[in-house]
């Protein structure tokens, strides 16, 4: 049953690239005839392929590395023995990496195209601009769940050993690690070096041709929150079904029941096919409402698969506790979504709030969007636990003689449920930055002040589903997490039966080595995202020196005479970004491996729940108190509380400032962080067993 | 031998009351004939003893009632039939706030005569004005540990029972829950409407008389600075003996080795002294440098106190493992106090760094002050951690029959360590807000600018040490919880055997119970922050509204010529403090029995977890955020980076504003907050075992 499953999973993977490349054909055959759109949306493309061409130079040189430790270490060192399966592990890595950066360049090509296209179509209205946007953002989502789904299905397929998977999905997490902490770095760099000199020195409008950080804050939206994005959720989307197989493989030996693997993969298949039907069924009326049409496929798409996987348990004779669970998570995914977003939705509270304290001063924005980030967090951190606790009640009856194995099976699968639908979540984020970039260059080829209307109201859309996606995407990375510590003990299991040691039964929060890791691992993440905003600030330093150099030495630009030079704030983006990920990666790299060698596998097993815990509490607040400083900022900006130019709409731009890096950088990067760890310890874990200081 | 050492308790803490009333009767012996000082100095009194009557009066009705709850159900619901223990264990409760009220009564008491003469003495030069201000803090510190040694030692001679002293010491932190809450919502209403309006609108310095909010902010650094942070460290100090005491009192049963409860009373005894005598060495040479002085004490105390408790153990033969084990806590505070002080020193790379980063807008103070604080929590959680491993390998070979229980023993010995100087650190801390208030007396006075130059230099003193101290005691809190999450476990084992059902061995990570537990405890300290931080906010406004209606009601305000209502501002403040407190206790206390009713000791074993976790981090991470904007605005206010009206110092200001709440009101209320939850949760382990909906 096990092939058929994923000969279903790799035929549904080719529909979706097939469906993917007739979505990228049909945004491409759209019209696009304004000459200064072309212009520069070549040089945005151009500057995106730049970034994302050296962006993954750097990562190929460290994946080489790791690769060539991953072959001399896993499964098992090669001095103890050479071994076939370690070469198949070091190939399972690297295509990890290599399937996600393949979904990250389709993403970025389509989206390079797709947002001049979607401003020229917005002159005939908001029915083909917002089709445009949204199919070009399906194209990046088609790719990034076929590309996972083909992924996982062919090494399993092919080598059906459940470590490889570890290994594809660590490789998965480099590339994010990368692709979003750069990317991350890069948008916010370039953002607020552009907003900093144009809007608050030179009194210029947002996207003005004469600012030279213009065309770099249009390539940041492109490589940090389509590819970034894409490379994050591609992330804890193989996380979440590595983690999952490997509990389901062990199943699949212990117990009577043995469908398990085959559930995994079935239900896989589902969600991509849920995800497609559900983005061939998005549509907008003529003069409709764009948040309501993204918002309702994300319903269509959830319904859709909460009914072919029921169908498919009936059929198959899967389980329907694990059903059970699966659509648990994925429910517990939306309530979360929704909830999170009255944080942030300016028709709530909180922003008013926030609006209305910004008359006070900076200092009141500031305090007042801190209070509600941290209020934030409580939907979440509650909604993730107690779906935890119910998959983990509902499966851990279904066979008495594995009944712990069970309960982590249930708990994996609500993750899994969360992510189901993936799919759509990666095309509506993508749809974002199209949008986004179609303002711009609707500003900049002069379209005029209707198609900007339009370009306006999409890009709104965007902003609030994105905050809808994110408490959806952190709130899966913390499921996925939680399975993946089951996985590292299932892994810790195997290793001590092999070596013939003892083996662990749980970890006991009174251990004070287990303690030790906790508060260790609850520091990371702060100390991870400290590292991220003093490089985007540094960065940010660097662009405006650049800037104000350009104005000093080119007299004409201010004019509008002569042209800046764009190419040079890309440049000194990109330098910078990759510059600066190095150190954070850095630390959440080796601070796991010393904690792993000073305490052994209790320590590390306490460092990966304090970095769950203090990451997903760190995660939410900077996401959800950006997203509200940014929204704030909005609702001034329309008029209220004084509007533009009054006090409060300086305080509140000061809010959104500071927002910035919390929400598109440090944020969002914390899952990939929390994602790298936890894979780490998992492919570790012999050597934490074999050797410690401590234990 | 246990008497012995208790009777020693009692005469040293008699002791320290006969020197704390010699330093009173010194300090009111001092000199201070100016008028205009004698008059506000009586306004600033007549606030303080109003808020804290009217704090005290809420704090009685809420005792009143948690006390008829203790009699009911501690140690065994009336209903299972009704003992004279429950009569004891509600006395020790009320006890615990009456020792706490008093001590807080006698400082505020010193404090409110201690400043006006402390100003006039600066007349002198700073020889007599140190002198002044730190008799007059250390009359604080020496009633705070006395009447808590004095306590701790009264109820277990009297009762004899560990369980007593556990609710003796929920005694003290209901005391310090409206205290600390209270007083730190009180002063930075007080400080930022007086900012706000004084500072920023009507361009007045900073302690003019013709502020209406002046008074109110001199009163809040009494109630929040001196008797709110008395009540915390009172209460973190019982709760680490309380802590020990439970285990300690297990060992004694269970051990061959029989003196471990003497030696927590002998060691208590000790530190008293070594702080006494810190406290008698302390001096200042004629221009001599108050910082210097605070710090050198400060060591010699440890010194002593490493000394005398190494002669102690010799001669009564106590076991060398538990005296390491409480040096090293003490030393581990030291190293974390000094490396938590880098990131706030205004001679060092951070602030002025945050500084540098001011010229570029208020966002940029921001961020990066965000990121140092998250970088700065790294040493103590680190610290906090290894003490943790360190003292439980000490200590888990004194005996193999009860290895488990020595090592936690271990473990809180390193929390007593840590907080056997306490003594000496409330003199340090309440020297703060004293020399605060002499500033401002004097400039009200008009004692010239000589004399403001000398406050200046004490109050800058107070600063550098507070943010010392101030990690001290965080870390501090942070063992002591670890040590009553040991006690949590030794309470549940012993309400287990009394009921005949199986007791824990630990409480699994992996165990979805403990997880969602955790889950839920880690997001409470954020949840309360926030609601702190609003409350303040909120209050603040109030407070600037009622400032508003002064100048506009008042026409001859602004030239001095009538005197503003001072009173009604500090009724604003009181009635918003405990208005606003409310919620916030009510969220941590209601939030624990919730979460244990729902599942049981485990969950409320991972809710303790991931409260001291998130607790501990967040709490480190406000106040040294907070302490490094105040550095920072005053480093650009001594001339740096543009110095006092540039745009880098609106800018610091900003920060500093933000920073306020966080240092003052939030971060160290999560000190309270965590305790208040762990003794919660240990007193009512029988409850949580009898009866919970998962299990």
């Amino acid at each position: 049953m096990i092939v058929l499953m994923e000969v279903a999973g790799i035929v549904i993977s080719l529909f979706a690239f097939a469906y993917a490349a007739w979505l990228y054909l049909w945004v491409k055959k759209q019209p696009q005839e304004n000459v200064q759109i072309e212009k520069v949306g070549k040089l945005i493309q151009d500057g995106a392929r730049a970034f994302l061409g050296r962006q993954y130079g750097l990562l190929f040189r460290f994946a080489g590395l790791v690769a060539i430790i991953i072959c001399a270490l896993i499964p098992k060192p090669i001095w103890q023995g050479f071994s076939v399966q370690n070469i198949f592990m070091m190939i399972s890595y690297l295509a990890g990496t290599l399937f996600s950066a393949f979904a990250g360049k389709i993403g970025i090509e389509v989206a390079t195209i797709a947002n001049g296209r979607c401003a020229y179509a917005a002159r005939d209205g908001i029915k083909p601009a917002f089709m445009t946007g949204f199919r070009g953002g399906a194209v990046m989502g088609m790719a990034v769940v076929g590309a996972c789904n083909l992924g996982v299905c062919l090494v399993y397929m092919l080598l059906g050993d459940p470590q490889a998977i570890l290994c594809f999905s660590f490789g998965a997490s480099s590339l994010a690690l990368f692709a979003k902490v750069g990317g991350g770095i890069f948008t916010k760099t370039a953002d607020i070096a552009a907003d900093l000199t144009g809007k608050v020195e030179l009194g210029i409008p947002e996207d003005d041709p004469r600012n030279p950080a213009v065309i770099a804050d249009n390539v940041g939206d492109n490589v940090g929150d389509v590819a970034g994005m894409g490379a994050d959720l591609f992330d804890s989307n193989v996380a979440s079904l590595a983690a999952t197989i490997v509990i389901a493989a062990n199943l699949d030996r212990m117990s009577q029941f043995k469908g398990n693997i085959a559930t995994v993969f079935c239900y896989a298949a589902l969600g991509l096919l849920a995800s497609i039907l559900g983005v061939m069924t998005a549509k907008i009326g003529k003069n409709g409402n764009p948040t309501k049409a993204l918002n309702s496929s994300t319903y269509v798409t959830t319904g859709i698969y909460a009914v072919l996987t029921a169908l498919a348990t009936v059929i198959f004779k899967f389980r329907f506790e694990i059903w059970a669970s699966c659509v648990l998570g994925l429910l517990v995914g939306v309530i979360i979504g929704i909830t999170t977003d009255y944080f942030t939705d300016d028709s709530k509270k909180p922003v008013h709030n926030v609006a209305h304290a910004s008359h006070t001063g900076p200092a009141f924005t500031i305090l007042s969007g801190i209070s509600y980030g941290f209020l934030s967090t409580m939907p979440a951190m509650i909604g993730t636990g107690i779906s935890t606790l119910i998959s983990y009640r509902l499966c851990q009856n279904i066979d008495p003689t594995c009944s712990g194995e069970y309960a982590l099976f249930g708990i994996s699968m609500a993750a899994v449920g969360m992510l189901s639908i993936v799919g759509m979540i990666v095309s509506n984020d993508a749809y974002g930055p199209i949008v986004d970039n179609a303002r711009g260059l609707a500003e900049m080829g002069g379209l005029g002040d209707k198609v900007l209307e339009i370009t306006d109201e999409l890009d709104s859309a965007g902003n609030t589903v994105k905050a809808v996606t994110k408490g959806f995407s952190i709130s899966a990375a913390g499921l996925t997490v939680i399975a993946l510590l089951g996985t590292f003990m299932s892994e810790v299991n195997s290793a001590a039966a092999e070596l013939g040691v003892a083996g662990v039964t749980g970890f006991d929060v009174m251990d004070p080595l287990v303690f030790f890791g906790m508060l260790t691992g609850a520091a990371i993440p702060a100390v991870f995202s400290a590292i991220l905003i003093l490089g985007v600030d540094r960065n940010a330093q660097r662009m405006v020196a650049e800037i104000h150099r350009q104005f000093s030495e080119n007299p004409g630009l201010k004019e509008g005479k002569s042209d800046p030079d764009y190419k040079r704030c890309i440049e000194i983006a990109a330098d910078g970004a990759i510059r600066e990920l190095i150190p954070a990666g850095a630390v959440a790299i080796v601070s796991t491996i010393v904690v792993g060698i000073v305490g052994g596998v209790s320590a590390i097993a306490g460092f990966l729940v304090g970095n769950i815990v203090s990451g997903l509490l760190l995660a939410l607040f900077m996401s959800n108190a950006g997203g509200l400083w940014d929204n704030a900022k909005k609702y001034v900006e329309s008029g209220h509380e004084g509007g533009k130019g009054s006090e409060a709409h300086k305080s509140a731009v000061v809010g959104d400032t500071v927002g910035d890096p919390f929400k598109d950088t440090a944020g969002p990067s914390i899952n990939t962080q929390i994602t790298v760890v936890s894979l780490i310890a998992s492919l570790l874990s012999t050597l934490f067993l074999t050797f410690s200081i401590f234990r």
